[in-house]
């Protein structure tokens, strides 16, 4: 029998909240990182080690896996999980993002929005129910609306307008979902409305309206700031309903996770451990180190003393060298510890939570990120 | 106390024999394939991984090794072994070689070899005894005498003049080894002479009257073709002393290592699993396979069903994908397989010339290597 989405929610410390997301293919426990499988692998790792780093839940790309290799290729072969041997829960975006960070000549219209791939110049139309249809095909455990993410800086009246059209294409999307899904998968919609916090409120309570299983709040990171960036969801959280998990699209450094979970959010996805890893820049928990610098190049302690990774054992010098060299290796060994340390922050939030001391946690990361090849 | 450096012969099949050389990090079942970790790193892999494929020693590169991070860097940092967490045996070639194929404004004289470093320019000279001091800073368990490995085409006149010079750096080598080296430590001699039978045959007869534990056949693989490679291996080995073990540099297909195998050779390294894994190239059981052909695209099959490598197990139409897609997870997960089907190739080897069927492996070999994409 296929087992119901649902989301528990175990303790509380302020807004903070620590819980279970069960889906048919396993817990997700919340807060949340997930781990971006773009392409069908999370970059430069082997997907047991995604599983060992401690990750419930990998993000998938909309965008670029109906680009390459196709959702209908993908669904030929049996889906994307057993595609990339991934048998955990996959939450796919709604590729609407990355159509417009990504694709040429795009053209946005009540339909959807039109666009040329950037692989090969394909003409492609991506409207509420293909990007459903599209993550039916990837067979994603957690599927999102599509939403047309706001471009920052937007005026009020543009903010009004993009919103309004986001409302218009979830419930499209919900339509399409309800058509489409398979049992126990689930959709959530997406809040916009830029910086204005009557424009957040309105969005998160049309989409309570329509009734989700779980509600992202997008349009952030994308160039407002972090103070801008706390202060929208701070004027949105409190509009979304309690008993379903709370999703920050895109976000971000271990800090702007942290002060989003204070603000109750539960679940995040971000290129940075994965990105930042390719290019040597290693989390550790004695902050944030740049493994290009020369400081490293006989530094024989272990890149992270404190992380259980396999990865962060190896020395600073030996990573040092190998990402002067451009050694694939280098890549592999960052991301793993990378993707590990994120994995291991959201641990330990949680079980601050649940003993009633993320205040404190927060303090004490915010202190070991306090050093001066910290700034992002 | 130190193990000793030695080589037992356990089975002959024609010429084609299998033994175990042990050292102090370990023991190297013959025939052996040593995968190759030019910069500290065998390309790509995880380097447990070299290990679980069956790797009984690796190869290292002396000449990218002195130039970045350095020899007495690495030494400081103790040695390579610990540096790169490679327990088991390492063999680091003399850097002559690769001074030839990558250094500038190349000049060698009676008393080495001076170049500008590809990296940064640096003039360095590469003497034998320096040659030796960096494989004892660098802790290689087998190191080799620097030579000339003379380039291809060369006439009998050239030839003998730079297999003159080889002969006598080797004997400089083999004093500055005597004076440098640790306990268990050998040093083999590098027979040179193109593709002259009586220039093999004195070169070979010259570092047998030196005297060494191993002896290595160079100056082949450089553009001379197969069979010329053949006739070559065979005007050489019979004067390679049987109770050493002899070592074929820089080969090959898996049909060049099993011929050269059935002329009694026991050693041999190849940047080809490696560099064709970075490449979408596989070699399997079935043959070799361009995984970036589209008739592979949806191809469910696993990349080696004969193969007992975990990366091996990955659709073909999964692989295909990585590869177009450029992720790193495709060099990771060929490379893998490839590194572990040429050790399940020696292993394989190895059994038949044990059981005396070893004309018949070879056989079976040329014949799943006989499709159209096993052209090299």
């Amino acid at each position: 029998m296929t087992r119901a989405f649902s989301f528990s929610v175990k303790a509380q410390d302020g807004a903070a909240r620590t819980g279970v997301i069960a889906t048919q293919r396993g817990d997700i426990r919340t807060p949340a990182f997930m781990p971006v499988g773009t392409q069908a692998t999370v970059k430069a790792m082997f997907v047991e080690d995604v599983a060992a780093a401690g990750a419930d839940i990998i993000l998938g790309n909309t965008y670029h896996l109906m680009l390459r290799p196709g959702a209908e290729r993908i669904a030929k072969l049996g889906g994307l999980h057993s595609f990339m041997h991934w048998d955990k829960p996959i939450l796919t975006d709604s590729g609407g993002y990355q159509v417009m960070s990504l694709a040429k000549l795009r053209k946005i219209s009540e339909e959807g929005v039109a666009f040329q791939s950037h692989l090969d110049g394909a003409r492609v139309v991506l409207r509420p129910n293909r990007a459903i249809e599209v993550q039916c095909l990837l067979g994603a455990d957690i599927q999102m609306a599509l939403d047309e993410c706001t471009p920052f800086p937007a005026s009020r009246a543009e903010a009004r307008v993009s919103l309004d059209l986001s409302m218009r294409w979830a419930e499209r999307s919900k339509a399409a979902f309800e058509a489409m899904s398979a049992p126990g998968q689930a959709l959530f919609g997406i809040v916009q409305g830029s910086v204005y916090p009557d424009l957040r409120e309105d969005s998160a309570k049309t989409l309570e309206g329509i009734g989700f299983p779980g509600y992202a709040v997008g349009g952030l990171a994308v160039g407002e700031g972090h103070e801008a960036m706390l202060q929208t969801l701070e004027a949105t959280t409190p509009f979304l309903p309690e008993d379903k998990p709370r999703y920050l699209m895109g976000v971000g450094t271990p800090l702007d996770i942290l002060e989003a979970v204070a603000q109750g959010i539960d679940m995040f996805d971000c290129v940075m451990p994965t990105r930042s890893g390719r290019h040597g820049q290693a989390f550790t928990w004695g902050g944030r180190l740049n493994l290009r610098n020369a400081q490293y190049a006989e530094d024989l302690s272990p890149l992270d003393p404190e992380s259980a990774c396999p990865a962060a054992q190896y020395s600073r010098a030996y990573l040092h060298h190998l990402v002067k060299a451009g050694e694939i290796l280098g890549a592999m060994l960052v991301s793993y510890a990378n993707v590990q340390f994120y994995q291991e922050l959201m641990a330990r939030a949680r079980t601050a939570i649940a003993g009633g001391t993320f205040a404190d946690f927060v303090e004490d990361v915010r202190r070991r990120y306090a050093g001066p090849e910290n700034t992002a």
